[in-house]
C-alpha cells in the first residue's frame, strides 16, 4: 500500500551500482504517477566504479568525475527521489519502514516502503592492528578514499610505498604506485600473492611481480604500522622485520556491509552476506530485494553459496531487482567466480574453482596445466602464457581455469567462463570453434591446449 | 591386410596440416611396428601456416622457416615415410591404393592401403580473365605463392598494388601491402567488404579501411588484366573503369581439392567438398578419411553443411583421424562458423549465422546491434566496438555475432562461439559472469550490451 492511493514507494538503501541500477530499471518499468522511488545514500557520491580507483591514483584516469557514471543531479532527472548524506540506521521489517539519519544534522525520520531493495554494500576489512589509524595508512574503498591517497602521495612525495594484501586490490594498486614512481613492497600473509589462484599459479604472479620491480614479502603478517614523531606512518613491522614506507596501502578486501540488516532479523549466509533467492529477493520476504556487495550469490560450479564484490555483479543485481520491483521479470542464476586483472603488462585471470574449492565440495578432480602463446609462435608480440584447467574426474566436466600471461591472457578466461555456465566437458572443449588468426591465437588457442591436455588426464582418472 | 604380416599401412595424402597432424597422432597412437605410414606430398613444404603468408608479405614475420611448423626431416625423424614432390594421381577405392608419381621424374607406382587418409587441401579460385597468369599476378595460397610474391615486391620496387577480393585474405593482404609502402586499391563484387559479415557491419569495415588509407572498389567486378608492352601486368579494368598497378594479388578464396576424391567416386557436398561423418570418417566408406580444406563441414546453427578453408579445423580434423585411425575414438563434431582478422589496428570478427544464412536455414530472426567499448570509458586505450547479435524469434537462441572494432574486438567473438556450442539463449547469456576489470571492459562487457538488446528484441518478437 502507498502513501497516495495506488501509487507505490520502493524505498533502495544505497546510492551505488546496484541501489541505482535497480532504481533506474525499476523508473524504466514504471512511471512515477506509478512507483515513487525514494533512495538513501549516507556518501557524496552515486553510481561509481570503485574498480577504476587504483586507475586514478595511478595517474591513468584524470580524476574522480571520471569514475562516476551517473550523479545525483542525474538520478533525480529520472524522477528518483535520492537523498544524500542520508544513511538508513534501521529497517522495521514488520512496519515496513526504515529509519533514516541526515548525516550532518543528526535528524532522523521515517520513511514508508511497499517494496524495498538493500544495497548497502561493502566495507573495508581493515586490520585492528596498532597504528592502522595513523596517516599515512590508507584504504581504497571509496572515491573519498582515493582522494585522501592522492593528497597524501601528492602531499609527501614519498618513495616507498607497503601493500598490505596482494589480492586484486593489492596488485593494482602496486601498479598504480609503480606508475607514480614509487618502489613497491607487497606484504601478503598467503604462501603466494593472489590467493584466488591455486599457489602454483600464484607463484608465476610472484615472479612476474618481482621481475617488475616489487618487492614481495609473503607468508608473512603485517603485526603493526610504525610511525614517527609526527604520528605519520613510517613503515610496517611484520613479526622478523620491518619495511619503511611513506605510505601504506591497505588492499586486504572487503566485508559485506550487513548490520543494518543483520538487526533487522534478515537472513545472512555463512560470509555474512544477506542471502537472496534467484530474483535477488532477500530470502523469506515477498517485497525486500538485496544485491551488490551486501549479498552472497550462488556459485554455479560449486552449487555453494559464496562472496564475491564486483562491480559487474552489482550492475547485473541491480538490473533483475529493478526488473522484478517494477513488476516485470528477471533472473541472476548465480556466478562461475570470474575475475581479471592486471599488474603492468602483467595479467591474470580465474573462473570457476581452484583445487581448494573443488576439494571443499567434495569434487574429485584432475588437472592440467600448458604453456603456449596469445599469438601464432611467429607472429610479432606473441607473448607466454600459462593455462590451468580443473576438470572433474570421471565426468571431464570442467570446473575451473587460471591464466597468467601477458597481453591478451586476461580475456581468454571468458571462454572458460561461458563453457562452465553451459557445463561443458573438457573434451566436448577441444572442440571449441575459437576465433584463429596469427595476430590472435595459435593454430590451437591456448585453452584449447589445456582442454586436450585436461582431457587426456581425465580419461587417464 | 598390411604388406607384411600383422602391420597395417596408413596412406595419407597430401603433407599439410590435415594430413601431417592425422599422420603424427597415428603415430604416437601406434609404433611402427604395429603401423606402416606413408605420406604423399606433391609439393616441397609439410605442415605449413598458410594462414602467416601475408605476414610474411607484409613483413612482420621474416621467413617461410617461421611459418613450418614442421619439416619433412623431422616428420621423417618420427618414422613416417614422407614423400615429397610426389602426386597422388588415382585412389583406387576397390583395389585400397594410390597411383603416385614423381612430380619431376614423372614415373608412377601404386602403394596398397588398409586406411587412407585424404587431405588434399583447396586450390585458389582464379578467374578465367585475359591476363590472370601475366607476371606481377599472385595468389598467395602457398609458400612458393607468397615467395614469387615477394620476389615481385621487391624485384619491381612499384608503389601501387590492386588487391581482388575484400575477404579475409583480400583485408590481410591489402594490410600487408600498406605496410609494404604501398598504395593500396581493393576491388570487390560485393556491395561491402568482408562478405562473411551481413552488409551493415561491413560497412563499417569499408568506412575503416577508407580512413587507413585504402582505396576501396565495392560492388565491382575486375573483368581483366591490364598488361604493358612487356607483358607484365598494370593494373586491372573492370567494366567501367580502370586501376593502375605494379602488382596484383588475387584474395578471392579457395575451393576444395577434390578432383581425386570425385574421380574415385567418393561422395562430394554442395559445395565439392567431401563429405564425412563425425568421426571425419568418409561417408559410407570404413577405412577412408578426409578432413582440412578438402572437406565440408557441419554447421551446428543451422544444421547444413558448409565449406571453410582454415587451419584451426584442418589441425583438429587430423587430430581426430589420427587417433581413430591409430585405433582411438574421437569426433569433430562441426563448427559455428567463427572466424577473426585484422587489417592494421581494425579487428572484424564473426560466428554463426549472418541474416542470409539464417533466412536460407528457415530460420526466423531477431537482430540487435550495439556499440560500446573494449575496456572502461574511462579508461586509457578504450576503443569502440560494435557488435550485432542475431537470436531466434520467440525461443531467443543465439544465432550469431559480428563484431567490429579495434584491440580487443577479435577475440571477444570467442565468448558467442561457446554460448552457440552450448545452445545458449541471448537472455541466459545476458547473465554470463565475463571477466571484468576497467582495462579489460566495461561493467557491462559488450557482448552482454548485446544480449540484453536482443532480449529485447525476443521479447517483441
Amino acid at each position: 500500500m502507498g502513501m497516495d492511493g495506488g501509487r507505490e514507494r520502493l524505498v533502495v538503501i544505497g546510492g551505488d551500482a546496484a541501489g541505482m541500477a535497480a532504481a533506474s530499471q525499476a523508473r524504466r518499468m514504471k512511471g512515477p504517477d506509478a512507483l515513487e522511488i525514494v533512495a538513501f545514500e549516507r556518501g557524496d557520491y552515486t553510481s561509481y566504479s570503485a574498480c577504476g580507483i587504483p586507475y586514478w591514483v595511478g595517474g591513468e584516469v584524470s580524476g574522480p568525475k571520471e569514475l562516476i557514471a551517473r550523479t545525483p543531479e542525474e538520478h533525480r532527472a529520472r524522477d528518483i527521489d535520492l537523498r544524500m548524506r542520508t544513511e538508513v540506521v534501521e529497517i522495521d521489517v514488520a512496519g515496513q519502514r526504515v529509519r533514516a539519519r541526515d548525516v550532518d544534522l543528526g535528524a532522523e525520520s521515517w520513511t514508508s516502503y511497499d517494496k524495498l531493495v538493500i544495497a548497502t554494500g561493502a566495507r573495508p576489512i581493515r586490520p585492528d592492528m596498532p597504528g592502522v589509524d595513523a596517516p599515512g595508512v590508507h584504504g581504497v574503498q571509496t572515491l573519498g578514499d582515493g582522494r585522501a591517497l592522492i593528497d597524501t602521495l601528492e602531499g609527501t612525495r614519498g618513495r616507498r610505498a607497503v601493500v598490505v594484501g596482494a589480492g586484486y586490490i593489492g596488485v593494482e594498486m602496486a601498479e598504480a604506485l609503480i606508475n607514480r614512481g614509487y618502489e613497491v613492497t607487497v606484504v601478503d600473509r598467503g604462501a603466494e600473492p593472489m590467493s584466488t589462484l591455486d599457489p602454483d599459479m600464484g607463484r608465476l604472479v610472484h615472479q612476474a611481480m618481482t621481475g617488475l620491480g616489487v618487492t614481495m614479502v609473503t607468508g608473512t603478517e603485517v603485526t603493526r604500522m610504525l610511525t614517527g614523531d609526527d604520528g605519520r606512518v613510517r613503515g610496517v613491522a611484520t613479526a622478523d622485520s620491518e619495511y619503511p614506507a611513506d605510505v601504506v596501502v591497505l588492499g586486504i578486501g572487503v566485508r559485506p556491509e550487513t548490520g543494518l540488516a543483520r538487526a533487522a532479523g534478515l537472513p545472512l549466509g555463512a560470509h555474512q552476506g544477506l542471502l537472496t533467492d534467484r530474483s535477488m529477493r532477500v530470502r523469506g520476504h515477498e517485497n525486500i530485494w538485496a544485491g551488490g556487495d551486501c549479498v552472497e550469490v550462488l556459485d554455479l560450479v560449486s552449487g555453494q553459496e559464496r562472496y564475491i564484490a564486483l562491480g559487474t555483479h552489482a550492475n547485473k543485481h541491480g538490473q533483475v531487482i529493478g526488473t522484478n520491483a517494477g513488476g516485470g521479470y528477471a533472473t541472476f542464476p548465480g556466478v562461475v567466480g570470474t575475475a581479471v586483472s592486471k599488474v603492468c603488462d602483467l595479467e591474470i585471470a580465474r573462473t570457476g574453482l581452484r583445487e581448494k574449492d573443488a576439494r571443499r565440495s567434495g569434487l574429485q578432480f584432475v588437472t592440467a596445466t600448458i604453456e603456449s602463446t596469445s599469438r601464432a609462435g611467429y607472429y610479432p608480440g606473441a607473448s607466454p602464457m600459462t593455462v590451468k584447467m580443473l576438470a572433474e574426474r570421471r565426468t571431464g566436466r570442467l570446473l575451473g581455469v587460471q591464466i597468467v600471461g601477458r597481453e591478451g591472457a586476461g580475456k581468454r578466461v571468458d571462454i572458460a567462463a561461458v563453457a562452465l555456465t553451459a557445463g561443458l566437458t573438457v573434451e566436448q572443449m577441444t572442440a571449441l570453434d575459437l576465433g584463429y588468426a596469427p595476430p590472435f591465437s595459435p593454430v590451437w588457442d591456448p585453452v584449447l591446449v589445456a582442454a586436450r591436455k585436461a582431457t587426456k588426464a581425465v580419461r587417464d582418472s
